[in-house]
């Protein structure tokens, strides 16, 4: 079958700082683990509408979209969970941050710190590129 | 079912001309229109190998991704048929365009031509997206 189930993810960046999560001990898949804001679409979701539920749901956050910056593909868990995901850079616009169930803990770290921590390591490839593109794009960019 | 069809589609860039192709009169879908290369991810498939391969059977092309630019969602046909889609920006790296039966046309057109193009108006988005990345990014960036 060529569907997939579609992942979103948002790198939230608020004065060059950018926010990490950790995924609670109650999750399924990938308890207790370093992350960004992640989510899957529901049904006919646009994508950046998606985006925006799923950060507003697990951090209660208003954000704008920069623009896409990372896409990929991988099993969640067993070969009938096909996944496509597509990462987005995004600033943060207001509020404050509140947790849902689905995350234990939250830290806003700068893109050094991030490179640093091995927890984060598989993320490291897409800070690497909102690195390379804010060395380009004015402050207040948006795609 | 929240499960969704993935089109990939590139915006090939050519010393600051972009490829435009014609569907063919024997497409199921919206024959005889413009559009940029597309085309659907196979089974399993990551989203930029699928782009890979769709560009090399429309065009025989080879390309660079540059980046991802836009990404949205509509019902190709019906409701049955939900489709996320990618678009990616690209860089022409080598071959000469050589046509599959999918397309019967293919032109190289400027961004301001694009832009004044009727036919286009549904991909004019995404051309201004490229143009302002254009103004801020070398020429020769790859994310």
């Amino acid at each position: 079958m060529k569907k997939f189930y579609v992942g979103i993810a948002g790198i939230i960046e608020k004065e060059d700082k950018y926010l990490i999560l950790r995924r609670s001990n109650e999750k399924d898949f990938l308890p207790n683990t370093l992350e960004m804001v992640t989510g899957r679409l529901e049904e006919n979701e646009p994508p950046e509408l998606g985006l925006l539920r799923e950060v507003k749901e697990e951090t209660s956050l208003d954000v704008s979209i920069i623009m896409p910056v990372h896409t990929g593909f991988f099993y969640r868990g067993g070969k009938e969970f096909p996944m496509v995901f597509i990462m987005y850079w995004c600033l943060y616009k207001k509020g404050q941050v509140k947790l849902s169930w689905e995350h234990s803990e939250f830290v806003w770290m700068a893109i050094d710190e991030i490179l640093a921590e091995k927890e984060l390591e598989k993320f490291h490839d897409m800070f690497k590129k909102v690195s390379r593109l804010k060395k380009h794009l004015p402050e207040d960019f948006l795609l």
